[in-house]
């Protein structure tokens, strides 16, 4: 029987930065990641969509695997299959059984597939994080011109964007009145639906996909609406469930959002097992309740919490914040915290502040485009609850600008005295810097 | 006599940023501005360097005074030649003499010419921030072919590179061992110093132009080496004194860096007379003592806290953290806070970490750049105290994310589970994203 002190099951994201932050806190343990993927098969999760427009081969979107080597973790190429709790052992599809002090499940999450007819024939796909699957997408868009997308969330977005790129004819259905509508407010949605549009791809919203049509492969797209959309192929991109079978199968409690329930530094019902990732559950760092966020950043994030607190609690997980951007054209979107929406609907009395600026200075500066931010207060403490901005290339980092302002609960007066920096080609000019700006719109209402 | 409530001395970043405060916390108030600058005259500070190369004209770097007009704010255009500080009046070079309540004296700062012989010749320039002045500079740049500058501080190289873009020969001049020395670690500034020379750039350090050559007007630069450079134009970038001959006139207190001696609120000796910008003596957030920082960001921040203050102290200044970035090629380069050798020097006993990953994900996204952060903390109490980052177009606002966890001031623990987002088009990969990351490398450190 082969031991480890720490098991990691699951290679993406989270299972190596779990690994990497176990070596760092706790230099002399034993730590092995079990995978399914082969030797140099993880795929970078968050470039997905990128292989298909930008990249060009799944083969350039890999996590290398000496990402554990370098860092003296071993991996096993096999399926875990089982845990035994009583012996702390975990069985292996290929018969092994490996005997563990710590475990921590990292399974992620598993593409959720809209049960309508059609959903078997062929050229119906999703955002599978596995190489085949993906060349054989890859080799598919060769042959084909519509494309429909069920599914109008980032992923679909980016998917959109990207198949648009290699000249194909694209359309995005999305059942809510907006593309994004669980993550912006309506009219920062707005804002990227333009995008969408100026880039040719098809949007519509307020539909649900019906039925997907055809004999053997897919053909078109039949809509609640009666509409039928001509297709050769379907890509269902409705969001991602987290993978908890195994944890199931152990009897470990499982959450409200259905994924594996843990305390605030990562441990499941079973204190010797943590969770991270997609497959865990979360709570929300304003309202401690459970929030259905799931990115690649919480999973590291968690990954780095739950490393250090394997033989001693030393971190604690306040939350998620959820801090993102995407892409359409040349155009970024993100968001820190909560919107607008988001807040109200979890019971703040908030105020807003909102500033359009270029987003490099003077505004003549070659290159520079509108660049706005919209901020949310609550009322009573007068703490940033979120930050959403459009702009350029520089707007992921601005969102982390704004998460770090979120996670440390300043005040609008903080907000505005915070110490910026500026730079022509970098930023928008320090007169109108829009995240102190939005900051001070929102005093002035705060004071009446 | 005319009579105003507020009367602020200075149009450029600082003052209209004081105004504005000033009518967003106190509605009523008159608020008025004195310049020198003519209508449409007043320059973007941080601009200047650009109008050579990529804006075209100091016309394209222009504020507009619709900044002031268009928040209610009246502006003249004279010279305030004195301040009766008993009768709280200022008289002006047209001989009006305008009564106060509270008065802002934003008067900036004077580019510092070096007393060396030929300074007086034709041809030798510095960074005037005067429209007229710049045109002249302009046009005279259309004649030459041979470039020297005097200084190899962020103004020097700014203005190297761009004139480089114009086709010059461009030599660079710095009595230190390395340009940027006094806001760079070195291996930073060897970054930098690498950039300009692949852009065809000549950089000299360690040596000191001991005079400037020529008849009537500038032929070259002799070095204290002997050296002699070829040059039709001299462009001196020493750096800028604080401009506080007003302030002396009416018997304020000047503190140790030469600027207007101001408190805590951003009061002088008088506390009826508030100074901002680069007039003003700063404090270090770090140390409390006198800081030599000047820069457009740090002056709208004063601006934001004294306008708030004019009638009731609500905004503290907590020092001056110090946040910019730079370009050179498509290369930038930032700070935030201290530099090891800063920290060091003010007797920190500090532990860094460093860290360099492609600043987007996968590397094999094009246009990818080497992005590198070298994080700085106190060894005692584990809080951040400075960040160093190079990249691209991200830099500037990586910058900012440094700076807001510098004024929260994180611990490194807190740092390394800061809740970061990440896109591949515009941040590094969320497995080595490079602040928490470098935090884990300083934590590593910090444990043995």
């Amino acid at each position: 029987m082969d031991k480890t002190d720490v098991l990691i099951i699951g290679g993406s994201a989270g299972g190596p930065v779990a690994g990497i932050t176990a070596k760092r806190h706790y230099k002399d343990v034993k730590v092995t990641v079990i995978r399914k993927e082969k030797e140099g098969q993880v795929l970078v999760p968050c470039g997905l969509p990128y292989i298909f427009g930008t990249v060009g081969t799944p083969e350039k979107n890999i996590i290398p695997d000496t990402l554990l080597t370098g860092n003296n973790i071993d991996f096993i190429v096999d399926e875990a299959t089982s845990i035994d709790r009583e012996t702390k052992a975990v069985a292996t599809a290929s018969g092994k059984s490996i005997r563990y002090e710590k475990l921590v499940l990292a399974t992620g999450g598993l593409p959720i597939i809209i049960p309508i007819p059609g959903k078997d024939l062929g050229n119906v796909f999703c955002a599978k994080k596995d190489v085949d699957y993906l060349n054989s997408l890859l080799k598919t868009l060769d042959e084909v011109k519509d494309v429909v997308i069920i599914g109008g969330g980032f992923i679909g977005l980016e998917f959109a964007d990207e198949l648009k790129k290699r000249g194909l004819n694209v359309t995005i259905v999305e059942m809510l009145p907006h593309c994004l509508q669980l993550v912006f407010d309506e009219d920062f949605c707005s804002v990227v639906e333009d995008r969408l549009r100026e880039r040719g791809i098809g949007v519509k919203t307020k539909v649900q996909a019906e039925a997907i049509l055809g004999e053997k492969k897919v053909e078109g797209v039949r809509l609640n609406t009666g509409e039928e959309l001509k297709a050769d192929l379907a890509f269902m991109c409705i969001g991602v469930r987290p993978n908890t079978e195994l944890a199931q199968k152990a009897g470990l409690q499982i959450g409200e959002t259905k994924g594996i329930w843990v305390d605030d530094y990562g441990r499941t019902s079973d204190k010797d097992i943590f969770a991270i990732g997609d497959c865990a559950e979360k709570r929300s760092f304003f309202t401690k309740k459970p929030s259905p966020l799931r990115l690649a950043s919480i999973a590291c994030n968690e990954a780095r919490i739950v490393g250090a607190n394997l033989f001693g609690l030393k971190r604690r997980n306040e939350g998620v914040i959820g801090s993102f951007a995407t892409i359409i054209g040349d155009s970024g979107t993100g968001l820190a915290g909560l919107t607008e929406t988001a807040a109200k609907q979890a019971g703040f009395d908030v105020v807003t502040g909102e500033v359009k600026t270029p987003d490099k200075h003077p505004g003549s500066i070659p290159g520079a485009k509108e660049f706005r931010v919209k901020l949310v207060f609550e009322r009573a403490t007068q703490e940033i609850l979120g930050g959403q901005v459009c702009g350029g290339s520089t707007v992921g980092e601005v969102v982390n600008v704004l998460a770090a302002l979120i996670q440390n609960r300043m005040t609008a007066n903080e907000v505005a005295t915070f110490q910026y920096g500026t730079h022509p080609f970098f930023t928008p000019s320090p007169i109108p810097y829009p995240i102190v700006n939005a900051a001070e719109v929102a005093l002035t209402k705060l004071r009446t």
